[in-house]
């Protein structure tokens, strides 16, 4: 119980369900004084809301957040920030038929076993509409964290930027560099590397036509990180972004820097040698993804996400009802045949408050 | 700051510098009334101390645990329970040439950049010996966990068991059966495949030879966890999970049942149907590795962690000094050519102690 | 920062601001399958809210509770409870003349100097009325306490009552016995005894005409709190409540059983004998009120608070404003001659989770 | 469970029962690179330690504390410091007698029933003796607090200072100043009023002839708090101060600035007024006690705290065994006939904490 926050020094309360009257989130611990772009904090909600294009779910939701407390004449005046977001294409009744229903790779079963009580709505709870609170209270961060407000003469911008690298068959090559905002952007599928997003787009309408789904990855990239953020031993980097990041819905593993490839490394292969840049410490390579004992190297801290193929598919699958009998199923509800697209916000956002709150402590 | 503790029901506070007079741990939180088996926590730290044979670190230390608090007469009493452990063949001396030299892989610059102070012998605070501390901790909580203790009528003892899956070119077959305690300790790499375990020891020797050290996978495998286990929305059984081993030193990733795979898969591929095994809830497949929503499926939770070579090398390295000049470095101190073997007792002890931490709170 | 949430177990959030659009709070921790009355917490807020009669503020506010998560079909889900209250009658304007006053007693000019900015109108966050959003939640702790939920077979409802004791010169004796809910209410300033309620009510009547205001003291009995509740050493049970009871607005202090008066007394008095009552474990005397070594007797738990008069009064007084300029001030904005009667459903809400959380814990 | 820990920023964590090899504590979130004074940590535990002269305990400990982590070359580190303190006139055969009695006005039966077993020896976890490495911990937070290295360009020590002003019938009267250091401790009772102190020393000798003890009162002041340290909501300071102070052993109350007095004033006469010295901000009056909504005013922070009369006499007192028969109980062991002095160092070693950690946040 009592598991729906997250964060020491800046804390997040998510609350709300997919098909109540709201959804939202408190964000806690925010600095005063801070001047608060709210038409950008849409524009984060916007990237994550349903029914962008027609490889999204159809649920239209225009999202448009309310803050109900925290920030007075623009600025946050350091008291908590609270977030509404109405629902307003809750659509319940599409959901009747899962009152006694166990959906496929969706939590609904084990909320029953645990609580013996569950809102079958559209996932309740266990919907990823929640995180669009999550997305709101991470743009708040995002503005933080560019407008060069962290403490220690830390003078840079730190910019967290997620982008797809993989769905299903389309796995784009490395990347020299982190791509832009736009670059990303222009993308329906938010894939840098044109030619991928094309047939991520295919291979997504194809899925889609055949009552499937799809997996992926994204990469997340955070430039700019003081040197020596991270806090020994249990607030290391890795370990908090970790936190934050397997929280979020569908995600089934997190790496950092060359990852698993790890595991096929000698350490005179993998060892990032200490060195000058412009009078500045780094490192001459960047195998530990920007992270060496827990703390940030100041090169740029690089980590894959997986997400695996949407629960929900047309196709006929066998499962369990309420009385834990064999039936099949057949999904109704509305749902995205990949969330990879919708996901980047999320992984920014979160990225975004689970870096704030390590540099808060600094 | 503040970031030595972890857990919220049962907590591991560490503490400790590698050559200090002692590490240790301080358990707050485990349960009155359960009888202790001081001699299984001991197998357990002998299973993690240096010296063990020819392919770890020299160093000898006998780990002998001293239980200062926490328990009477063989049972504890609900009070915080501590370990201490001496240092015993510290021989700081060996690290003076490290005062003034950053080695590359490791946390020297950061904590020297992040604190303006450290305790230099042997890696201080981030050395790998503090989990001597960790192991005993999760030692108890083994303890508790497969001694029938768990609320809510659990009456299934759960067993945790952890081996090496890969060492650098030496690659595992994915096992059928999760392997049992005899068939991974009679390994020195404590790797259940005979023959992969003769060619991992194989290739540590050499590389100790050529002064160079490996990477390696471990996997871990979770057995009769409840169904239910792990808290929505921010203690969700992976993201738990993924705190306590992404801060375990030199851990690189971290995932879950079919892992990055499920970028590769579609939704009719990777879904686990929902059956009735013997009139109880499981999954025909088990591609999620047993966790779906943050919570137990009733199904074996497995999961992958890699760990990346010992930074520590006797090749030449170039690399920083003090005064942030460039310098040739080749390693002093006793180390592990592959840390794995000894990794093994260590990702058992978290996973143990983030398992129990979850089972208090249903 | 961070430090609107309190409570380990069932965690209360606050937010909100006296003049926004809404005040509330997040409940998280909440058992599931538990019934509720949200026509009882209701009740319990009418309790609190303004204009209940002449002696309170003439503030009009129905202070109708919206519960937009956690509830579902009549019954809690497990998921946070999240209760909305808007302001309906805020009259912002009311305050322009604050914005550059610093009123004594009040908090404005150590949140201007504290956060470089504040909410002035009608105190914003430091507004009493924030606790509204407590009250609520205080009521659903209140029903989980009196249904007999508790763990350990505990199975008698466990009773907290609130009611002033003192106001100014009118001071109650004690009570031999714990007074009922009827006794209470049916007074206008929650004083049991009908003597002094008159006496107050007059005392009340006179400050305000006066443009003053009036100090007192409540007093809280805790009745059935099984034997043991409380955890050494930093979850002690006055420790505890006394952290959830000093954050009300207005309270100075805090005094379990003999109180202050320990202070003139000696072993040979102020202990408390063991026996047995009904072959239940007893005292003979509860000088202790009900606590000792942080943990429960099985007497009721019985302790004092103090709350300060009112800090806003119309008297002319003297001044800082914005530009640390001496100035006179008369106050404006409506308000309560005396809080004690609105304090008592406050006091009894905090207590309720107070002893909520520690129950979820044994 | 897991409540032997306090503080958010600076956590310190308490281990050891009064008669095993240690007590001790870890503090953690301590920051790196301050210069520590050994010899006053040891000072500040001698003021605590028992056998002082013949009006305390006369238990032989020296309290030579070893700090084993976290210090290195004279230096934090950033590291946890931990503290080790070894029972060396421990009696535990002392104690045989108490296996089978529950001492009135102890924890003992109530330990036996919450945790079904408990260390007898001397009170075991619930003793006193618990406190020494809290007062170890608080000595470093004073050197912190007094050595100017509070954030946000708070150049002045913050003094923390507390006394005995009433044992029994002996009462101080107000102090127009607090006392010195000097003042205080040349009184073997800590009371600074020279008159007042020979006569509780004559009170304690008589209580302690006639096997009886005695209460009283200690009051502390903190000078120079930064203006608006505190934190609302729930991190106000007399909240986060309760905390603290109402975790030691035999506090039954406190009360800040008039505290209780409040009840008997109107506004007009309990308003401090704003107003400038020698330009600083600070108020005509301290009513308050230097608080207001949470936060320091900049005043003088002034409490009181009440202790009970020392639960163990020598006086025949009624009591249950442990098969809850009726016996007759003569106390054995050895204690103090009155805590008061021996306390004060207790009030500002939690103090000092409690300060440190709202700072640490500002």
């Amino acid at each position: 119980m009592s598991r729906n926050s997250i964060g020491k020094n800046i804390v997040l309360t998510s609350f709300g369900e997919s098909h109540g009257p709201f959804i939202g989130a408190v964000l806690d611990g925010f600095p005063s004084g801070i001047k608060i772009d709210t038409h950008g904090l849409q524009l984060d909600l916007n990237r994550r809301k349903p029914g962008q294009n027609n490889i999204t779910s159809p649920r239209a939701e225009s999202d448009i957040v309310q803050i109900i407390s925290g920030i007075f004449e623009d600025h946050s005046t350091g008291a908590p920030i609270t977030f509404l977001i109405p629902n307003l294409d809750a659509k319940p009744q599409d959901y009747d038929g899962l009152k006694k229903t166990y959906r496929p790779g969706h939590a609904d079963l084990l909320y029953q076993q645990k609580y013996g009580v569950r809102d079958h709505r559209g996932g309740g709870r266990s919907s990823a509409r929640i995180t669009a609170g999550w997305v709101a209270a991470g743009s708040l961060a995002k503005q933080f964290l560019r407008g060069n407000h962290s403490p220690k003469q830390h003078n840079q911008p730190i910019i967290i930027t997620a982008w797809v690298n993989q769905i299903y068959t389309a796995v784009c090559d490395e990347f020299s560099e982190i791509p832009t905002f736009d670059q990303i952007e222009q993308s329906p599928v938010r894939c840098p590397n044109e030619k991928m997003s094309l047939k991520m787009i295919e291979l997504i309408e194809a899925a889609k036509a055949d009552g499937d789904s799809l997996g992926g990855k994204i990469r997340c990239a955070i430039e700019n990180c003081p040197i020596g953020l991270g806090e020994p031993l249990f607030g290391k980097l890795q370990a908090v972004i970790g936190h934050y990041i397997l929280s979020i819905n569908a995600v089934k593993a997190i790496s950092f820097g060359e990852g698993f490839n790890v595991a096929n490394l000698k350490g005179s292969e993998n060892n990032d040698e200490w060195i000058l840049k412009n009078d500045k410490i780094g490192t001459k390579t960047n195998h530990s993804g920007g992270i060496i004992g827990g703390m940030a190297t100041g090169e740029p801290i690089v980590f894959d996400v997986a997400f695996k193929p949407t629960s929900t598919i047309a196709k006929v699958q066998t499962t369990l009802d309420n009385d834990l009998k064999m039936i099949n199923l057949e999904a109704t509800g509305r749902h995205d045949p990949c969330v990879l697209p919708r996901a980047v916000p999320i992984v920014e956002a979160m990225t975004n408050l689970a870096i704030m709150d390590l540099l808060l402590e600094m």
